[in-house]
């Protein structure tokens, strides 16, 4: 049987492979046509070799370089977007339009060129000169950085094109990619044209290399390696702790997304003044995506009584009303399955869904489940188990204090809600609960639903673990996002001639933002 | 026996002492009166609750108020300066002057300054405002830090108005601090202005806490415990790391400032052009605080030959006719004798010392260590043995080619130094050898020792592992030392008049520095 080469070194060529894979189409249940090599540490070893070598390479690469790079791809991915959109469709199961075609692909060649303008500014970097005692420090690139793409985002969170690879491209770092195996094609074509443009760039041939998977302990190996600067992950709690703390074990850097049920409490004015609205709006965003948003709202919490009925009432029978959409893969549709299992098991009960669908393909009936306040505080963490998927918790608390006492209990999320009503009257309780939420979570929303991540300089996609690995930091965002893939490098006394451009007393291209003597400027020092 | 109360929750109070130390004046081997607790965990659990609820307090203190208190201390310190000097004198025999009354005490009072006035200016956070998608972001306090001071700097470092304590309060976040055992006497009293200070300042009680020391599983415990923020630890390679461990374990951010040897290249021009110089340049850096600091030249890189060999007896004739200090505690001083046997027993040949003074105190020669190019690259990992103390060590690598092998063996340090001459000679040699020091050190040095660490906005007292926990942090410089103190917060479609004050449309101040829809500026926004 013949596999798919992977991409090392400058080369496709064939992996040294201990078994293969393919994909299916989450919709039909079919196997898709190709077979993807599993790679033996050999490969990820001599992936790290010519990473390392790309690494050195880059340090001295014109940033114009860089940006063209990142261009072209955007242009090279455009050209195929038909194709693209089809295979992605195959693999995911998301539908071609709007979702696939009209909002993930051009995010994503959006990000890249965010990313190429990034390079060519370069105030990411945060450069900060002390002109008098002649100190200067910047960002500078980490070297090799892994990442591993969740299977949720085909284009825009692709180990080839997604965020994490243009925040670690644009950092100046060269990339090895592990591909999700729910979607190997669409990767493969990706980093044909990102490849391709690499050699139009005149970049390192290693700065963009592939590889489709890996046994886990070699993942744990690769995470750890001395040659690699760092990694970034999106994907499962359980297999992001493992390469966490291997990769922790030897000071890498590693950064994860993980699980996150993004609570959403909805408060008695709002819920009086448009619960119907909010209802809908909650059904909404909960099935965008079948629910396999990382920002998806699984945990809704309201004040129990006949507002918060008549809520769960709409929001079923939305649900109930939309069709069952496939989910990514039949590992997604056997893990959800689970997760209701362990909520059920934990006191949930089951107001709509609940269970598969038998065929086609990989399904499970949009879902709604409910528990009292009570009940979820007998058992805090079953009940905030990641039902990853079109299932959605509502927790109906007896008053005030039981829902502060619910939000206490909640771990780190990427996102909470709260949604108020806007005469006013919510004002009281939204104080008194803001703060706990405020500090579980790293982006707090008002009266919206948290499954928008718009590509700002402002956003967090990330928060306190266990959703992220540290709090500092954002996956989502330009420049914020290139910094997680930067090491802080001073020069002292460092004489002028010898300093990186961005730390000279001439601005490099006058409009790099630089903390120059305490005040941000794009001035020359001095001027 | 009576020992010492702890500060905890607002309290003078008796540990819950599981054992007792003392400290011991290291020029004369006495003991000095006073007996410390070995607090068992009950006091770390009683500290955490209290720096709970002095956590959630500081979230709504005014700026000001942190600000004063900042600097209340600084002058309640300044109040009992010759006490505090006279007893880090005796506790840790470095000389009153110039070292520890006219240069490090006022360094810790400007630190603490600087970090009031970081405070009221609130830059450091990088509040980031996207006005079009009203989407906005800022860091925020963390939660609980743990402060464990190190032994050599008993005011700057200190666990209580160091360099990390600065940092973790103008965060906005309550200190637990876990005073360095060398130094309790110290401590207590810069507690007890600290705690001063909080009560005139009007700060939640517990914003300040002090114990002097616990077992090594409860340092593992504490770090890690779900109630606290982050911790910041400067001290030995060993004991960091396994702390770190604990903490990476339940995704607790730890900051460690850990070993380093902080190589130093001369090369050929600059040897032949001021080698004799040089060499006392080197001798003076390596005696400073009897080469107690974490910046101590400790492995010099020198081309064989007749300049090598006059530098080292230069240096080792200044070493030699320097008194020998006293080394911080009996604990240093046997470290530093087995790091030396460690050294020589890989191949090191005593050039000068190597062996310790019997009395008074804790002494050991001022000592130099020589290794050929090719001995080292035989034990590169032994012969980087941190001897933490007055000891270096000088490789003579036999040309270019083998120095760059010697540099491609280095741990990552905090600081690594290049010497050239002034006509130009060492141009293409500097060159080639800076980018392997580039990438294995946090601060790079031209033409200068790196014991200086100066408190600048550009300064970053970090590096790669394992001379730090994360090649991206400084645990010096203000205001990016407070960034290690930080989470990231967004809010998103957030009502205006729930913003924290940083993210209003209005300047806070008129002069925070904002990153307003990609321009730094300090008007509001709109504006």
């Amino acid at each position: 049987m013949s596999l798919h080469p992977i991409l090392i070194a400058g080369q496709w060529r064939p992996a040294q492979s201990t078994g293969s894979f393919h994909s299916e189409n989450p919709a039909t249940g079919e196997p898709i046509s190709g077979e993807y090599p599993i790679s033996a540490w050999a490969d990820c070893d001599a992936a790290l070799t010519a990473a390392t070598a790309a690494a050195v390479a880059l340090r001295t690469t014109a940033p114009e370089k860089i940006a063209h790079f990142l261009t072209r791809f955007a242009e090279r991915m455009e050209a195929r977007k038909a194709e693209l959109v089809d295979l992605a469709h195959a693999e995911s199961g998301l539908p071609k339009a709007p979702r696939l075609g009209d909002v993930e692909f051009p995010r994503t060649t959006g990000q890249l060129r965010q990313g190429a303008a990034a390079v060519l500014e370069g105030s990411w970097a945060l450069p900060t000169i002390d002109a008098k005692l002649n100190i200067r420090s910047t960002l500078a690139a980490i070297g090799p950085v892994w990442v591993f793409g969740p299977n949720n985002f085909p284009f825009a969170f692709n180990s080839v094109a997604g965020g994490d690879f243009v925040a670690a491209i644009a950092a100046g770092n060269p990339v090895i990619a592990k591909a999700n195996s729910s979607h190997p094609g669409v990767t493969r074509v990706l980093a044909e044209e990102a490849f391709a443009a690499v050699g139009e760039a005149g970049l390192h041939p290693a700065t963009v290399q592939l590889i489709y998977r890996t046994g886990h302990a070699d993942g744990e190996r690769l995470v750890s390696d001395v040659r690699t600067g760092a990694t970034g992950y999106t994907g499962s709690r359980h297999a992001g702790l493992k390469l966490k703390a291997a990769a922790d074990a030897t000071g890498k850097p590693i950064y994860l997304e993980l699980s996150s049920v993004n609570p959403v409490v909805i408060l008695p004015g709002a819920l009086a003044e448009r619960g119907v609205k909010l209802a809908e709006e909650f059904a909404g965003s909960a099935l965008m995506g079948s629910g396999q948003f990382c920002t998806s709202p699984s945990l809704i919490v309201l004040i129990a009584g006949d507002a918060a009925e008549q809520f769960i009432q709409t929001a079923a029978a939305r649900l109930q009303a939309a069709p069952v959409a496939p989910l990514l893969s039949s590992a997604v549709a056997r893990s959800l399955a689970a997760s209701v299992q362990t909520l059920t098991s934990a006191g949930a009960q089951v107001v709509t869904g609940g269970t598969p669908v038998a065929a086609p393909g990989c399904r499970f009936n949009n879902t709604l489940l409910r528990v009292s306040g009570a009940e979820f505080l007998a058992a805090p963490a079953k009940l905030q188990t990641e039902a990853f998927g079109n299932a959605s918790l509502v927790v109906t608390v007896r008053d005030a204090a039981q829902a502060a006492e619910v939000l206490t209990h909640l771990e780190g999320n990427l996102t909470a809600c709260v949604y108020s009503d806007t005469a006013g009257s919510d004002d009281a309780l939204y104080a008194k609960l803001e703060p706990l939420l405020r500090e579980r979570c790293g982006r707090l929303l008002n009266d919206k639903m948290p499954t928008g991540v718009a590509v700002s300089a402002a956003m967090n996609h990330g928060g306190p673990y266990p959703s992220t690995g540290h709090p500092g930091f954002t996956a989502v965002g330009i420049p914020a996002a290139l910094r997680r893939f930067g090491v802080l490098q001073c020069y002292d006394n460092v004489r002028a001639t010898r300093l990186p451009a961005a730390l000279r007393d001439k601005n490099p291209n006058g409009k790099m933002w630089r903390l120059i003597d305490g005040a941000w400027t794009q001035r020359d020092v001095g001027a």
